[in-house]
Formats: structure tokens, C-alpha cells, sequence
């Protein structure tokens, strides 16, 4: 790993000894794009390991952190005393190689990525939820549940007060957001610190809106990411665009950098997304079969498999769309159903009956998410598959 | 332009005399990988400019022709005699710089490519037409127009023996399929020409069935295209994949060169689908503004203004999801319309509408056909798009 400079990281331009950068010379005006394109040319970072609730931990983010790649804790399905302690376990593992890690010059800054989601949650739905069960009876039936002990509930919780004051704790290095952002005194707040901003754009008028709320960096997630699209000025799931179009249209519209997403799984695939102009590259589904993820085995399989050809948008598994190998849930019920209650309230119906399933070995309920190409999956050492890839950005 | 070697185009290989290139010489068998991955290599031609029935004819395929790519002759909208007519043309156009040409060692064949779409066209619908005609009527209504005096037919002709007649007479160098192939006995008097034949992969599957049928190369159509999906093997639409994704695929799939289409509208996306392992590059959305293309002033008004960076697959125009930028029609009818007749048999029932509307001055009922990426768009000679695209491939 080659990390260089020093510098206080609230204002990494200026915060160094070295000259500055070819590009802040310019005659340009120092815009947010000059700022923020050295957090990527600073910290050498040009592939961050993308968030993936319930399939890892802060084991597969140290991993990529120490194969010169940047990690990410997801939040989103954790309790505040789990992200606690996800935090403190990453710490912990950057501690072990504490002399390496300062040489790094992160300051007091974790070199990780929080992903937090920041969905409004919605107002409660029992009708709606009542009708869900009762159209999923019958499963619940076929597989021995008692209707009556289907629980409720979000499933996933979006950024909180508790949540910033862990961000406050731990201070890491990117705090990234899905779905938008929060209130934009918890962001002033972040940036206060020093805790770099990103968040998701599908679109461009989204990237715009983003740029408009100040964030750092914006990751541009094409058509063929998988999980939970991160759209959120519009629920048209047609104007979703693949990562090829996607990516050199942000990059114009707006002067961040811009971290491609979606469909990048090979070194030949990240060097397309350098092309294209992308400061860095996030990618997912390459990662859930590295050995430190804790994907389960029949997802693993299913990612190892000719299904993995085929994944689909579906709301059934959280009541927001998402990618994921098509399985007989979505067949059965289509991948995108109207009557599913409005993300996260999905979440629960669904649950007992993957328990049951998955107990019997079937993934026939398990959100197996997958971006579209999980043909270059391979079960190595979460190292190898960052080397690998990164060989692309040379 | 630049092209090399001479030789039989029917065995291109071993018809020349140059040493066979390196990996002819690989231990691994001659297959149709190496033995037609030498089209590319010997003509050097490494962008195709798509067909796009409607909006070109056979000036743009002269053009790009003659800024070193291969231009093509859209067949689907043309009567046999038409087509006669723009394969003559473009001779012509060609005999002006015969010397040129033959230099080229293209042979007895015309260098271009000219597409036909091989639907199986559907039983008559009578009763769904006529519905749809109901559903459509306060439109014709508004518009002036009698609803008696909407036409039927089909709108687009399949692939027939009448085209096979004139592929054997002009020889074309290529002839590409939009989904799937003609009958084998009509594709095996093709290949016995000598005549390349090309085909569209939306998926994998499609891809391997192309291959055992013994195509030559494949395209693989990217959900960023614009215009009709190729797909022919399935009328799911979660199946469809984004370039990124589609592409390396392919390349590892099968065994022939494939020609990268569907959001590639500048250098930098020339680049990208190069190190993904194309053997060439298909553009269409970047060549509608050029000065050559047919394109109306609506259409091109359209593509150059920000209402083009929403565009939807729509049946709503032909019967089969083509992409194009999203109008009133699109709006008001939802882009997939479950009701709208079969392909091509909903062509004729807005084709009035469209003529009144854009007597107005309106493209409400226009196919405003385009790509996902129609930012780079600009109005120039094609050969300029041309020369800056092939600055990718360098």
C-alpha cells in the first residue's frame, strides 16, 4: 500500500507540504471537484469495497483497507450498540498494524466508510401489512409457521441522532448515505468534522441535487448494481441507467469525482470505469465470495451458479427495489409487487418463511443480492480479489 | 484509412499472404473466435455505425465508410424495390471513389452492412387492433382524424426471399440479424457467399444459440441502446443487461468477436468497451444529429435538449420494447402497454396521430428513439463523429 501526504483532513488541499496537485493551479476557480479529487489522489483510493448489509462485517473492510483499498461498514440492518461495536472491532484490526496505519497519515481519522441508509420511515401501514400476510398464507402454511408469530417491523433503520454521535466517536474517514441524505444539520454537522460525504446518484438531476447539498464525492450506481437501488428524487424505475451511460453523463454534470458502480467486477471492468472518468471504483458483488464476508453458503452458491445470469429488480424482500438472483419468491409473486408494504415493512413477512427454507437448504426466500455480472465471483482471500482488481487501475 | 491485407473474404485466414497472425498460431484450434476475429483485424474496422430504420439511409453508411468505419443499411422499414434502390445508391456512392475502394481489397463485396429484422410476424389480431384503436380514439378524435381512416399492416417486413435475392446480387460484406436469424437454409446460402453475418445478444443464452447456429460475430446490445431490444429468446425484460455487464460476458462466453453496442457515444466509452474485450464498437444515438442522418427536426431537437436524458423501453410505437426518449404518448399510455397489438402490427395505429402532431409542430407521437446517453450528441458531418469515436480504439 502506498499512501501519501500528510495533512489535517478538513481541508486536505491545503493541509500539506507538498506543492499542490498539477490541477489546483489551474486557472480554473478551486471548485469542489479540486478539493475532493485528492481524497482519492491523496489516499491513493481507487477501490472501495462496497457496503453490503448482512453479508459482512468489519473483517472483509479491514481486509480491502490492508490491500490498499478502501472498506465499508454497512449500518443499515445494525442497532447503534452493533455499529459500536463494528467500529471498535475495525478499530481494533487497524490497531494491530497501528505503526503502519499512522505512516498512512489518516490523522484521527478510521480509514473505513460508514454506509448509513436515510429513508423516511413510513407511516404505519396494518392494513396493507395485514393483506401482505394474507397473501403470503399459504407459504406460511406449506412451511409450518403459525401466521400469528410473523413479527412486524422496519428491518432497517435509517441515520439517527445515535448514529452521528458515533460518527462523532469514531470519526470515520467517509460517511456515506443511500437513498439521499439526512437533515442538513446532521451533514453540516459531519462535514464540521472533517468526515468526508458521499452518497448515491441514479440519475443526473439526483447528482445535481447532490452537489447542490455539498457532498464530496457522488457514487454513480448503474442499472447493474446489485442490492437496493439508491434512487430517491423518483421511484421510476425507467429512469434508471446503466453504469456505461450513467457514469460519463455525472461526470459532466456535475465537478465532483465521481466513484463508478455497478457492473465492475474484473481489473478489465475498472479500467472501462478510469475511461469513462471515474476517480474511483465501488464495487460489490466480487466481494461476497472472498473468504471474510459472512455471505451464507446458498447465497454463495447461487452466486457461483448459472442463476446468478439472471437477477431483477424486486421489492418483496424490503418494499424498495433492489437487484438480486431471481429466485422463486420473485417468480412466484413477481420481482416487483405492487401489494408488498413500503420499504423497510416488507422485510419482516418475508423473514420466517427464509428461515424455514434456508433451514432446509433452499434459498427459495433469501435475498441472494447480485449485480448483473457475478461471473468473475471466486472464493479467495478478500486481498487477492482487491489486488486483482486494482491491477485494472494501473 | 487503412485497411490491410488482400484476400478471399469467404476464408479470410488463409487467402492472403502474410504469416497467419500470432494467435492463429496458438495451440488452441482454429476456431471461429480466430478465424473471424480476422474480419476486424483485416479490415481494421473497429466502429460500426448502427442501422436505425427510419432516421438513415445509405449517405450515412457512405460517410462513416469513408472515415474508416462500416456504415449501415437499415432494411426493416423498406419495400424490396427501396432496398434495391439504397444498396444502388450506395454502389454509387462508392464507384466515386472506386480506386479508393479497391484499394481496400474489399473485393466483389459492397463494404457495408446491411440489417433486416427476422420476426416471425403474428397471426392477425383483429379484435386487439381494434381495441386498441378504441382505447386510442379520443386521441384521433382531438386530432381531426377519422378513426376509420386509420390504416392496418404490419409497418416493418421480416427478413424474406426477396432480401436474400438482393444479398446475392450487391453482396454486401455484412448482413446483421435483429432478433435472432432467418431460417438455417437462407442463413447457409448467406455464409456460402462469403457474406459475414452478424446477429444481437441481449443475454448469454442468446449469445451461445447464435454462436451453435454459426454466426460470425455477435452484438452485444447493452440495456443503454437505443431503439428495439434484439432480444429473441425470452420477453422478460429483467433479463436484459446493462454494457458493463453484458459485454464481458459475452467475450467469456462464446467464442466469436463481439461487437460492443448500447451507450457508447464518445472516445472514452470507445475505450472502456475496448479494454472489456470488444473486437469493435456499435454507435447509433451519436450519428442521428449528424448532417447525413435523416433524423427529423423534432427528433433531432429532442435529442439535443435535456428531455433526452429520460428515455424508456416503449412497445407503444411498433409493439416491442424499443428505447426512446419518453414523449406525451409514452407519458399518458405508460411506456409498456399490455394492450398495444403485437409487433409490428401497433405501427399503424399511431402513425396518424404522429403525422398530425408534428404537422403541429409536436413530437408527442414520434419515436423519439435514442440511446441512454445522448449527451454527446452534436450537429456534424458524420465523418467527424467518426474520426473523434475511432480517437477511443487508438
Amino acid at each position: 500500500m502506498n499512501f501519501n501526504l500528510s495533512g489535517n483532513r478538513v481541508n486536505p488541499l491545503f493541509s500539506n507540504n507538498l506543492p499542490p496537485a498539477p490541477h489546483v493551479m489551474s486557472s480554473k476557480p478551486v471548485n469542489n471537484c479540486a478539493m475532493n479529487a485528492s481524497f482519492f489522489d491523496k489516499h491513493r483510493i481507487r477501490l472501495i469495497q462496497a457496503p453490503m448489509a448482512g453479508s459482512q462485517n468489519h473483517r472483509l473492510a479491514a481486509a480491502v483497507f490492508f490491500a490498499g483499498g478502501m472498506g465499508s461498514i454497512p449500518a443499515a440492518m445494525l442497532t447503534a450498540e452493533q455499529l459500536q461495536s463494528e467500529l471498535s472491532a475495525f478499530e481494533d484490526a487497524i490497531a494491530s498494524e497501528k505503526e503502519n496505519v499512522k505512516a498512512t497519515q489518516w490523522d484521527e481519522f478510521l480509514p473505513v466508510n460508514v454506509n448509513f441508509f436515510c429513508h423516511t420511515p413510513p407511516p404505519v401501514q396494518n392494513e396493507r401489512e395485514a393483506a401482505w400476510r394474507q397473501k403470503l398464507a399459504p407459504l406460511y402454511l406449506a412451511h409450518g409457521i403459525d401466521p400469528k408469530s410473523v413479527g412486524s417491523g422496519p428491518g432497517r433503520a435509517p441515520f439517527s441522532e445515535e448514529s452521528l454521535k458515533l460518527v462523532g466517536q469514531f470519526k470515520p474517514a467517509v460517511v456515506s448515505f443511500h437513498f439521499g441524505l439526512p437533515k442538513a444539520q446532521w451533514v453540516q454537522q459531519i462535514k464540521d468534522w472533517g468526515v468526508q460525504i458521499w452518497s448515491s446518484a441514479t440519475t443526473v438531476q439526483e447528482a445535481q441535487w447532490l452537489e447542490q447539498q455539498g457532498v464530496d464525492a457522488i457514487i454513480a450506481q448503474g442499472l447493474e448494481a446489485g442490492g437496493h437501488r439508491g434512487m430517491f428524487l423518483t421511484e421510476d424505475l425507467s429512469t434508471q441507467l446503466g453504469s456505461l451511460s450513467l457514469l460519463p453523463q455525472l461526470v459532466k454534470a456535475v465537478s465532483l469525482p465521481i466513484i463508478a458502480a455497478g457492473g465492475i467486477s474484473s481489473p478489465a471492468a475498472v479500467s472501462a470505469a478510469k475511461a469513462l472518468g471515474a476517480s474511483a471504483v465501488q464495487v460489490g458483488t466480487a466481494f461476497l465470495t472472498s473468504h471474510e464476508a459472512t455471505t451464507s453458503a446458498l447465497h454463495r452458491q447461487a452466486l457461483m451458479s448459472s442463476s446468478a445470469q439472471h437477477t431483477a429488480l424486486t421489492n418483496l424482500f424490503s418494499g424498495r427495489p433492489a437487484r438480486g438472483i431471481v429466485n422463486k419468491f420473485m417468480r412466484d409473486f413477481g420481482p416487483l409487487n405492487a401489494q408488498a408494504p413500503s420499504f423497510p415493512l416488507a422485510t419482516a413477512a418475508v423473514a420466517p418463511l427464509r428461515v424455514a427454507a434456508e433451514a432446509k437448504g433452499l434459498s427459495d426466500f433469501s435475498p441472494l443480492w447480485s449485480g448483473q455480472n457475478a461471473s468473475d465471483c471466486e472464493a479467495l482471500p478478500a486481498a487477492d480479489i482487491a489486488h486483482k482488481l486494482l491491477q485494472g487501475w494501473a
